[in-house]
């Protein structure tokens, strides 16, 4: 039987890219890649779980940091080959960097700039 | 000499996603794909310009639409492989379909389901 899966256009490595968006202010959090477990994962347990192409495994977002994004809703694009969840970020961080979001640097005058501030330090979140 | 071009981890392909954001709302209008040569220009010409996969060509967004997105800031983020811009959306319609974002799919009940409404007809956008 066809699932919601069977429609995703999963790229050559069966992979789609995710992003993630805080529910309620729409700040874009992060982009990270789901495989098809991964998805399903997501779905059934209404957490965000990716796959991890640096450790080739599930990544459950928060299994160290307890930066777990709670699913809020999930969107499909028109060519099916980009998701999204709406999420709650649990400790309003997403960024490993202890950043709220992983979008930190700002184009300016031809430079990357790093605009938004460590919330928390990394030795704190990894202990 | 360096530039801010440098700093992308291009993937094998030579491309970088790149996603729209509503620079007012805070919509999550499309998720594209940007070469160095596209960034550049969306740089130099202050509109989103692409790299079409399927037609191997630069695409400058709107360019038969008349859907033009206006840069208003690029981001970059952590690992700098993806790319956020925020635009103002001539026209209020990011998607082919004729929808103000191409996420119009939402996950009910196991199901992919068509949420948002089109605001004009392809053969209107597309004479």
């Amino acid at each position: 039987m066809k699932t919601f899966l069977d429609e995703i256009a999963w790229n050559s490595d069966g992979l789609i890219p995710a992003i993630a968006q805080d529910y309620r202010t729409g700040q874009v959090l992060m982009v990270a890649w789901m495989n098809a477990e991964a998805l399903r994962l997501t779905v059934q347990e209404n957490r965000a779980i990716y796959w991890s192409r640096s450790r080739q495994k599930l990544w459950r977002k928060g299994e160290e940091s307890g930066h777990v994004q709670q699913l809020k809703e999930l969107r499909l694009d028109c060519d099916s080959d980009v998701i999204m969840l709406q999420v709650e970020q649990i400790g309003g961080i997403a960024c490993h960097t202890g950043r709220a979001s992983c979008f930190y640097r700002v184009l300016e005058d031809g430079k990357w700039r790093t605009l938004d501030p460590v919330l928390k330090n990394q030795r704190d979140i990894y202990p």
